[in-house]
């Protein structure tokens, strides 16, 4: 057995993992962040206790402890930058060893999400696919050969960040119209809110009502009920992660994209677009072989099962 | 000694290179596409030998024939796609294998030129790499770890269709706004001939008048004599290719990316900017370490050093 910790904005979630990539039973709490890395380490310590208490377990039959952070890992493995949690280059490592002497890894958290859809998620069949989640921003995780590309001192794999709409919409990284700003889950919900406002008739506004609140659902429910708006709006949205799909598809041509992240949600209503418009392309510029799209199928078990495969083999 | 033969628009090189990567000796000769490949084996085959007596040389002193085509082989590495050849999956491997009995090995002529800058080039301190050329279009060859990135069915690799500008020029390739359609040689010398157009005081109708042509050499030419319209042509320029580059550092975050192809003749007028551009921009977003851009080295001779190169090892 093995321990995958998933550190999140709003949760730690600590879970127990079998070598086959299940998740066997988990628990969780509030992250509270800012807050010292010791802090941190005592309560997911604590919870690993009393998560292998609940299954009658002991620290001795788990063969390693996996955690995802909100942030970078230095090469070496031991250091943290992860702004939101306020750790500017803590030693996450040592805090860790001080507290528990067993195999132990760290990696980013889209990292983790990314290596489990990938070895037992939606990308199992694949050595050469690309994992994007469609959240906050845009993350995404690739595989060439079975193997992370991790980019020269980890700083690779920042595919939000394609330019794909030169002097676009500026983004926080400095640069203007990169992917993210376009096709990431928030870019949708502010694409929403927009149109809503500049479109009173449309029934957006209905569903905001309805939920009190717009999320990157609004537009694909509204366009079910057949809202001109809602119509364009989501095939507008479709098209810029096409885009930004079809940058990834020239550079690496993998087996499969991996779509994760909240609007993946939509299944059907977000896929199959995305592989009509790839396949056609792909058909009518003879660049076979196809490339396959498909969901992402851990959701928010990915973070804890890609962070025990760190410790795995 | 390897054989290394670039089959190239206008001719075919054939090139004795030795095992430290060194052009010893060639010879060129008219491609006179579209042709039949059992003639154009004949033609290398006879080439081979007229220079190997130059250099006193005979068939047994090669260990080995690589050939650079200009298209793409199949993933057996046999059948040849070369719509300027006119070739549409003719099998390159049976026709040459009938000539000469040897080690032989066909690759994509960028990606020839790709391994040689990279193994004994610009790129041969590094690991990461990124290969790019600012021709025609844009080819390019990433290295992973020192591996070429192929991609599955060996489509990958084609960074030159990256979308920058969603909606922008339209491409062969059916997308509008593929990177090569603002950054290559052909790119920079459509836009030279617009500005001289609509500018008739530009000192770029002086450097067109006087050599009889527009390349994309004009505009740096006026810009050295301080013309302001070609200085914002060029630094236009330089800002569309940095764009591209940009989205692959965020991508695979490389330890360096080599520049080749004609307009990599300019130099420092082209590399400083993008380097000073790339490094202000890492350093503001804390994405290190930088990454080294730098002129290819090995000009014409990289695409039979490069073919030679396949059946080394």
């Amino acid at each position: 057995m093995y321990i995958g910790v998933d550190i999140g904005g709003t949760n730690i979630k600590v879970g127990i993992v079998s070598k086959l990539g299940r998740l066997v039973n988990s628990i969780s709490f509030k992250t509270r962040a800012p807050r010292g890395v010791e802090d941190v380490v005592d309560e997911i310590y604590d919870n690993i206790l009393l998560l292998l208490k609940k299954e009658n377990l002991e620290i001795k039959n788990i063969k390693g402890v996996g955690i995802g952070v909100p942030g970078t890992v230095s090469p070496n493995g031991s250091t943290v930058k992860a702004p939101n949690m306020g750790w500017q280059g803590v030693d996450f490592s040592s805090a860790f060893k001080k507290k528990l002497d067993i195999k132990f890894k760290l990696d980013n958290d889209a990292n983790c999400a990314a290596r489990a859809e990938v070895k037992y998620g939606g990308g199992r069949d694949y050595k050469n696919v690309v994992f994007i989640t469609l959240g906050t921003g845009i993350g995404s995780g690739i595989f060439v050969d079975g193997k992370m590309l991790m980019g020269n001192g980890n700083a690779g794999g920042e595919c939000g960040h394609m330019v794909i709409v030169k002097d676009g919409i500026q983004c926080n990284c400095g640069n203007k119209g990169c992917w993210e700003k376009y096709a990431s889950a928030s870019a949708l919900t502010r694409f929403t809110e927009e149109a809503a406002k500049n479109n009173p008739q449309s029934k957006l506004n209905d569903i905001i009502a309805k939920y009190n609140r717009v999320s990157a659902k609004t537009a694909f429910d509204a366009a079910k009920l057949n809202d001109e708006v809602a119509k364009k709006l989501t095939s507008e949205y479709v098209e810029n992660v096409y885009t930004g799909l079809v940058n990834l598809m020239q550079i690496f041509h993998p087996e499969a994209f991996i779509i994760g992240g909240g609007v993946s949600n939509e299944g059907k209503g977000l896929i199959q677009p995305l592989q009509q418009k790839m396949d056609s392309f792909i058909i009518s510029n003879n660049l076979y072989p196809t490339v396959a799209i498909k969901k992402a199928v851990l959701g928010n078990e990915a973070g804890m099962i890609g962070a025990a495969c760190l410790v795995m083999d």
